[in-house]
């Protein structure tokens, strides 16, 4: 059974390894996946959107991810089943896990953990990885039913997150900065299908307007379409509308920020 | 059986993955897993405790740690077998191993690896982890005897870090900073059982005085419980006392470096 | 079977728990082995020697490097087979997997897989590590056939690297630097065959001339051999003549960046 992990624990601490300890000793024979540990500090939003993104490409398992600003509070600890390819989530009920349910059809079944009888006492106020995310994981990996993890938690009762949505204006797509990576590149929340009828043309010009000012942009298949230093708007890897300078870093160079909005016309 | 490895190699070169390399290689059913490869360079201390703390976590093995400061000089290179849990750690002899080793009751057998027939030859003056505690690890990983892995040394001859102790004036307490982790949460030499008669109680005010500078604090159960921006004192997921900024890096914001003398004055 | 992988993705973002993914699916019998993702950006001379330095250290399997600013363009998308030891090396065609292959005696079989039957359709044009070269590498891992992998090229059409050679003027020995570690440690073009005849006599002085600066530096073995903050030149992990800067950084300190011509003058 595969384990994955995506937090913002990073690796200079011990915390990813002590994750993998846990789970080490309660499922000896679970494959953990690390997705990735670099998510931005209280990154809730751009990590909801990047385990979205990987998910279907990692085997089904039990999915654990955590960024979880409200640690040690009141906020409830989910392990939820999706609709979908059973996929099991386990993490914060901040809306980190959402966009990954969606993905999957929604939620049949959830749980709230933070009394599981699989929790590590004495449960941390502060690392609810190591206490109880990892070892309610662990126990799903070796076969454990959900609803013995914890207390039912109706579907509809959990947080979810609301993201900005993309909106023509006459020939201008008005699109919005979901998030950059460390090349400094930014989704749009405009997807594959969110291109047709916008006019971007492969080679061709597009005027990009952020912050009321203009920026001249070229809608290519790659970086190296233009020339260093150029900026680009292009179809991602995971077939989302991106901003990108090539060999530069968009995020800093053009100042985008999650949440910005950005408008599109183009010029072809 | 369980290898885990803890460094301060990093992920930007090939050293961790070589490291993987040489493990796979003797011993192909071996487990590993990386604790952490960002301790700080000639982090000793830091490393030191970090080891101790998470190796509870760890399903019992052969833990290697690597800072070594010293490395291609005369110091030992080592393997023990510790009191309890019959865990065997691997590592240069400058104390890094020690903290590790009273968690679990002290040495029962050492040996000096440093010309061990596991060894890979040519050794090199810079890269002990490859060629010699990998090997080491790997060898013993796969039920080699440890006696025969090197050359015995009396437990009592092994360099261990001395560490300074807190202690209570009147009604202050008067502790250390051990370390500081990726968020700059500052740790001090206080325990749980040394909470007992400080009189520090959740939710009430606590005077800090950091090099004869005040600092207002709230002693808390996590981060939350503070305004961002504030700084509290609270017990960390190691259940050692600690201070913190909320969404913040009182490392930095509050000028804590490890060794650092911080007194502590209930005010609830 | 071991697969490897060397990028430059980075651990920020979800690039390489995503190659695990896809490889998990395909191959879940595969022992994947992380070599570094943290090669530089469009570094590939940098990463072409990291791979063929560390692939001696990992059992013989599927050798998959990624660094790649071509990508998404013409450029070609390998998977070779090694003349020693069968060793399978997939990557794109730029150079990064030829000091391997030159490691290994040469190539024997090659094929172009841009249009592999084992990529994930759409290939994107910017993350060929998910779409091709993971998929590519998890196949061979399970036994699938090379020539089944891909159209076939002609060894001698591949990309190789041309790097500088080092050469002796009268009893100078004039270098390069291959690379930087993330010490700031710089390899040379020197190995340890290169060292005979050049006088340089463990503890003796060196004369180093860079940009045409004279810097005093000692031939020694390791660098605690000196002091704090002294220059040294060592023969490194790999057997390569090596400049370092005790506890300090010789990249920075001194100014060398890869492909910087260095010149030696035993003093001894």
């Amino acid at each position: 059974m595969i384990v994955s992990l995506l937090t913002d624990y990073g690796h200079e601490d011990d915390f990813v390894g002590v994750m993998h300890g846990v789970i080490a000793g309660i499922a000896p024979e679970a494959r953990v996946i690390d997705i990735s540990h670099g998510m931005p500090h209280y990154g809730v939003q751009r990590a909801a959107l990047v385990l979205a993104r990987a998910l279907p490409y990692v085997p089904t398992g039990v999915h654990v991810a955590v960024v979880d600003p409200q640690v040690g509070t009141e906020r409830r600890a989910l392990a939820v089943r999706c609709a979908e390819e059973d996929r099991l989530l386990v993490g914060p009920d901040n809306g980190l896990l959402s966009l990954a349910w969606e993905r999957f059809g929604g939620v049949v079944e959830a749980v709230d953990v933070t009394r599981s009888p699989h929790r590590l006492e004495p449960v941390s106020a502060t690392f609810h990885g190591r206490d109880l995310f990892a070892p309610v994981a662990a126990r799903l990996a070796t076969g454990a039913e959900l609803a013995d993890a914890g207390e039912r938690v109706e579907p509809d009762q959990l947080q979810a997150l609301d993201l900005p949505r993309a909106r023509t204006e006459g020939r201008t797509l008005v699109a919005h900065v979901l998030s950059l990576d460390r090349f400094g590149n930014a989704a749009l929340n405009v997807g594959h299908d969110g291109l047709a009828g916008t006019g971007l043309t492969l080679g061709r010009p597009v005027g990009l307007e952020i912050r009321g000012e203009g920026r001249p942009a070229t809608f290519t298949q790659t970086f190296a379409d233009v020339a260093s230093g150029d900026v680009l708007v292009y179809e991602d890897a995971y077939r989302s509308l991106a901003i990108a300078v090539n060999r530069g870093d968009a995020g800093t160079e053009l100042g985008l920020t999650p949440g910005d909005e950005v408008r599109l016309r183009s010029e072809g």
